[in-house]
């Protein structure tokens, strides 16, 4: 539909959009469209398969060029949220887990509320044809869904972003949901402190032999994740924990074991 | 995104989309699945330029057969609206005359609660450059538009039906936050659990000489019990907590020191 009005202030900023491992360059341009349709600005891509920049990309985002030349890439997902306060993985599958699961609507108001106090916020989407790994899903504060017909779920990923950047927009225009939700009380530790936690505590883990295999540590280590992200933990908070683990880790007691030894489990 | 269930009972019904003459077969397939991803099943098309049937649009439509297959081709505008009581037109810019205009939301509780009371509604869509004519728009009840960015307006037609879709379904939901599912928030553990953890690491920190006096143990004491309080941590949260501290607790790593070593400290 037309209707652009070049006179009229461009609106950015908001959310970052994070694409973990696209492959289509159409894929991108389009969601780099649906961003700036909604007002949306940070695009970041972790691993496209076809690189960057991407001659399809460009083409398909119909002259979003801000969005495009302001695209950042990066090698890792952990590296894309290093500096985000708060983040949200989209998912159309329902998870085990613990973390909250947020309808669309809901996630645009808190998305919103925790911009207006001042933190950085994101929305991962996961791969065309299989989303998120489990594994990136744990580095996700919470999940956003959509009520998509169950019996044909399949959103592309540039749909999945047109649906929460509208959402974005909409709770700005005095949407009724947006007194509902104050300020956090704690203001979450950007990602790189959570990450550096997960690394102290893993790393520890492994020194002691504490998976048995690496099947078992997968999944040990997504649900270790998913316990220190649900919280939302402050830079502070971190720094607390990092000092238990610390002392656990630097120091023995008498009568403590090698790892390997024999010994009653817990 | 995937989670289609195959095994779910398929959603169909609902209002009418109109395309006005759409000359692109693969934005008629994008068409079909974002309405088959929200529960719409009824298309109709006024003149598209390649004709119909379709293969682009088919291969587009991404297994959306029984849209697909149910889609209905007319000459007229007209035509097309002839058996519905009750229709929305798209569009982005501001018109002139003397037509309701409603947003997105708004419009699709407009259409449901219609389509409950036993009319047939419709939403038109305009061609992919130039949108509707105004006569087109004549022929419309009321008119919808999107919050978009004003210097950035330019909605593709299978955009814009996605979203009318998608708040189609919003609006049939009995509470405006439900999705697909739901998962309760988690439920904080009875303190008895949570104190287990406390005993267990302020335990470990004694055997390590971690307190340097009963003042200072105090301090830090309260220091982690609030961290560890904050987050209202479930039962299986704790023990997976538990489990972690158990690990570093029991088990040295090489070069690990006795407590009241010297060494460099946190």
């Amino acid at each position: 539909m037309a209707g652009t009005d070049r006179n009229r202030e461009l609106i950015t900023g908001g959310p970052a959009i994070i694409l973990m491992e696209p492959q289509l360059g159409e894929n991108i341009g389009m969601v780099a469209r649906a961003m700036a349709n909604f007002g949306l600005s940070n695009l970041r891509i972790v691993n496209p398969r076809d690189g960057w920049p991407n001659d399809k990309a460009i083409s398909a985002a119909a002259h979003a060029d801000h969005v495009i030349e302001a695209t950042r890439v990066f090698d890792t997902l952990e590296a894309a949220l290093a500096d985000l306060n708060f983040v949200y993985a989209t998912t159309a599958r329902p998870r085990d887990g613990h973390k909250p699961v947020k309808g669309s609507v809901e996630a645009g108001a808190v998305l919103r509320a925790r911009e207006n106090a001042g933190e950085k916020t994101g929305l991962m989407f996961g791969r065309e044809r299989t989303g998120l790994r489990n594994w990136e899903i744990s580095l996700a504060d919470e999940i956003v869904t959509f009520p998509v017909n169950p019996a044909y779920a399949s959103l592309n990923i540039a749909q999945a972003v047109l649906l929460m950047s509208y959402e974005w927009m909409k709770s700005g225009l005095g949407h009724p949901l947006e007194t509902a939700f104050d300020k956090p009380e704690v203001e979450p530790a950007p990602k790189s402190d959570l990450h550096g936690l997960f690394d102290q505590i893993e790393e520890g883990l492994d020194a002691r032999g504490y998976f048995r295999s690496e099947t078992k540590r997968m999944k040990a280590v997504d649900n270790l994740r998913a316990v220190l992200t649900r919280p939302g933990f402050s830079t502070d908070e971190i720094n607390v924990l990092r000092g238990l683990f610390a002392s656990f880790d630097k120091f023995s007691r008498p009568g403590q074991r090698k790892p390997g030894e024999a010994g009653d489990e817990e």
